[in-house]
């Protein structure tokens, strides 16, 4: 148990279920005198709530946003914030009849075998409405990298057997179309398939990918804490995510040391680069100042309108058709969120690499 | 920093490096009562040192375990196990060239520019012989697993374009081959590939797939402790490991739902269980009780002897052919690295998991 | 930072400042499956809140509890338990002469000098109404041990020269005075003494002691986690702490190893149980069986009316004199809170030690 | 269990039996850079080796440290530092006597209640010749500190009734004398207390007192984290420890707020410093800055001859004298273990507080 926080110094807590009054978050390790207001994270939340478009569940929840601690005059001040988004929308009728079987692809099962009971109600703590949390506080960390220069883009790259063109790469497209995609033509064919398995009663998977720039070369620590290792945690507990991978990821797996291996040379400005970047950014678990890069497999949407067969709680075989208010496609409304944890894991790494070195240590305390 | 540790309850500090004169592991949780002596440790240790094939590096180490604590009259005590293994075979000779500039596709510039400095001696602790004092650790936690009838089945499923086919499929061929293929024509087939590479000084990725059979229903944690979380960091702690999937994996973003979710149904005896595991035995994070399946994509070996471009430490662009005792794919040894970073989660997902319900509770205290 | 955390198994996270909108806690590890209502939390809530006599601050606040997560048709589901308390009587204002200096005794200078700026509203952070968060963890643990048997009893033992006597301990007594004595006689000649104090615009220090029945021999772990170490880092993060002892304590000073030792013996029931108690319970780092004792040293409530010199933010030296709603003694509002952490870090211990044994861990999974 | 390991930042993890082949310490997260050499960790742990006076145990060990990772050309890079002492004057065979009985005062009893059985030679992990690990890790702690200008003074300030005196306190007499006493008169008057209660097969408890010098203020973090909660902890880890107080600690109880409190003022540099330091150099749990200082209380060591009731594991009445190597009173070895625990929390505060602010932040990323 005890499996909801994340992080080391810069550390969250989240906390809620799908249909309860309220979820949070609370963060502790916040450097003191960070500019932030409801407004940052507003922001972040808005792109991840639902109703925004046909391709997403039409729940709605504003998914308003509550400082209760850690902020002064603007500013946090060292100690724990606490964020609050209250449930207004949550149907819980909606929901009863799940709750006396397992839905195929959920966790129903899963939690009855290791609770014995579990709250149903929408999914309960399962409930991919428990990322609103971690978006507001990947919110909070965002801003910490935003004053260190450091940028996070996230988007959806495939859905389906649809896949955006790197040669038609647009980052300003991504938040124009609802499936997130950074390519127009592929929004738009993305979008019949998804309609096509919605009116089949079916759902569909896709790949989200994440680039990130103005990383610093240190970060990451060696042997279990990887900066690779820690993302692959982060983006692994993302609710549908079954990969993940950095750098040309599964691709090494046919490439030959000549052909993997990027070459390091000198750039103009006398700082060590990489010709290449078949690393994706780390090296050794630890960065290198390329951009990073990874992407992640999600699965299609479990909840689906055609027939499926399952079983009850009481071991009786039956039929079922999930309805509901569910999204198509998790992709559109997971790109904040794999832009959360990302920011989340990074500003943990650079809070810890502070400490790697003696001469910044005396530095520090001025000896 | 401090990145040497991994797990909660069961939990390991590796130490050590390359060339240094010993690396070990110091695991503290273990249950008390476990039976364990040094063959049980060495037995693992066997299967990962050096010099075993043609595939492997022709450095020479017996790795020889001790147990130095924590161990009392042939039973864990409940207090921390060390183990080490000394370094008897450690050329620093041969490395002092690499001392002055930085080996593409190794951690020699990310450590440099972390720490302002490195142990340059074989790769120091970023050298995959770090693995060592993992397989010695998880060695204690695959003994645990088998006590209660769990089993870790992990192996090379494809180097390069050659993949075993699972219609070949013989776990008993895995350690009859040097190049651990559960499928002797595919083995024989990459012997070849893997022959050429190294002759071409060059060499060659591939993929290592793992099957868990025996996990109860129930392990693992909600949000952040995911099970499935977990075995990402784990695994991709690993030295060269770029990817990683769980079940069907990347497959999934071509997926539906129809095609992806696994129908639940009830066995002969009475239990709950899936028809298909599209889901790799892992739902919402927490294990159902089917069997686990992941895959992990490690890069080809980055120390080549074909030329390649780099810099010095002071700037200088130069072109290097790196030589010494250097495994020309790096799976074979890592099959039971995969297996030990498997058992470790797992050992502590179990401990974890104990005390998840308070009837449980209840009944361990006699309430 | 990251300060606002405690437990491995069973974990609270705090958050809340004395003037912001509420403060809360996040319980996350507790067991599925214990009954829970927020009355079982009002409780102890309402033990500690201030305005209950005249020895306490007459700030209202109902600190009425909202369980906001965690908890499904009574009972908790082994997901994070959110429980939040609105501020409701703060007067900001009555604080706004303190943002200029710093008060004597009080925490004002250090945070400064930490986080470059401080909440000053009331405290902030360092006030003790964060401890009100602490009881509403507590009292979940505290429930939790009820269910095993375990009490603990936490009184007002000193103010003062003022000591209740071991003759005429009555734990009855304890919560039929103000000052939480459980020696009528000591409690009436201690409310003078306070009252004295008070006029004179001073305060006055005291001890809280704490007994605990019903614990098991086997808790805590060898080291750094022994229960006795882990006691006195609870007890010692409440404010205004200055002392914590186990057993004879300080006493231990002046004893010899004869008059110092428990003997053992055998109990009528063919228990191994000791003559004497001088070890307060704790051997080794681990619980003995019998009850546990440990004393607290409070200081007296560092707020007073009386003149005394500081200086302010900008280095001028001025004479203050602190007025507001205090608390004239801390111990009684305290005692909850001792009795709050004591039951945090035995629920943890309680959980870990479900995992000390093989044979339990394979009674637990059937093998 | 899990207990072995201390810190956040900067971690140690120590092992080893009394009797088994060695013992030792795993110290990760030490800053890269810091100068290192056997003889700077030798130095500490001579002081804490047995045999050194007739008030220590005869058993004869060299306590001989081996550098086994993490150190390379005499600094330290950032990675585990693991450091071995091997045992050679195990003497298991004084011991097989003890493996039947429960001794009182020891462990024995607690770690078969919790592990169902234990190693009994020598008191196995329970015995205090498990602080040499701590004197070896703290000695890294202590050259970290040392170079940032902080120093610890730790030292026995009585043993049974007789006291140092303040008056005649000289840190020069604590080495020169047996009892490592800071008074040379109370030094000769404790000796003959030893020597007394040694000829009536006895022994005698004492206090330690611990004074830190050059701490910057904003040490430490809030609730839960505080540098008192965390000094507290690890001081009471120590074998033996009874009780701990900061400052004035169990005086506060009888003192009013006006003579407790530390009046702020600004010295000749321009510096805020209190004009007295009953708070003890700690105040809302942070370091201000001045004196840090603290006592601790420790048993009469329990291996008496004088003869003693028990009961043997069987549950039979016995009545034992205890023979072996003992030490007569705990304090005189105890002091280094004081120190190393001490620097081991200032030195993971130190680097914990280098992340508290945002402007820190921008600054070491150039921002």
């Amino acid at each position: 148990m005890a499996g909801s926080s994340l992080g080391t110094i810069f550390k969250i807590t989240t906390w809620g279920e799908s249909h309860g009054p309220a979820l949070g978050v609370v963060i502790d390790g916040c450097p003191a005198g960070l500019e932030l207001e409801a407004a940052d994270i507003q922001h972040f939340l808005d792109l991840r709530k639902p109703g925004q478009s046909a391709f997403t569940t039409q729940r709605k929840e504003s998914d308003a946003v509550h400082i209760l601690s850690g902020v002064f005059e603007g500013k946090t001040t060292g100690t724990p914030i606490s964020l609050m988004i209250n449930n207004t929308n949550a149907h819980s009728a909606d929901y009863t009849d799940i709750a006396g079987y397992y839905r195929p692809g959920h966790a129903d099962y899963t939690y009855d075998a290791k609770y014995g009971f579990r709250d149903w109600r929408g999914g309960g703590r399962a409930s991919a409405r428990e990322t609103a949390a971690r978006v507001a506080g990947g919110a909070v960390a965002l801003k910490l990298l935003d004053r260190l220069g450091i940028h996070i883009l996230a988007y959806t790259e495939s859905i389906g057997s649809i896949t955006a063109s790197p040669d038609r790469f647009d980052p300003e497209e991504i938040f124009r179309n609802p499936l997130r995609m950074p390519d127009a033509d592929a929004a738009e064919a993305a979008a019949k398939v998804v309609a096509k398995k919605r009116e089949a009663g079916d759902s569909v998977g896709g790949r989200i990918a994440c680039s990130i720039t103005g990383v610093p070369a240190g970060l990451g620590d060696p042997v279990f804490e990887k900066l690779s290792a820690n993302l692959a945690k982060a983006i692994f507990s993302v609710p549908a995510v079954k990969g993940f991978e950095i750098g040309d990821g599964f691709g090494v797996s046919e490439a030959s040391g000549l052909t993997n291996n990027d070459a390091f040379c000198i750039d103009a400005d006398g700082r060590v680069v990489k010709k290449t970047n078949h690393a994706g950014g780390i090296l050794g678990g630890i960065s290198d100042g390329s951009r990073i890069f990874f992407r992640a497999a999600f699965k299609p949407t479990p909840s689906i309108s055609a027939m499926q067969e399952t079983v009850t709680r009481d071991g009786r075989p039956i039929n079922v058709s999930i309805h509901g208010r569910h999204d198509p496609v998790i992709m559109p409304r997971a790109v904040v969120v794999i832009q959360s944890m990302t920011a989340l894991v990074l500003a943990d790494a650079l809070l810890m690499n502070m400490t790697a070195r003696m001469d910044n240590v005396m530095k520090f305390y001025k000896c």
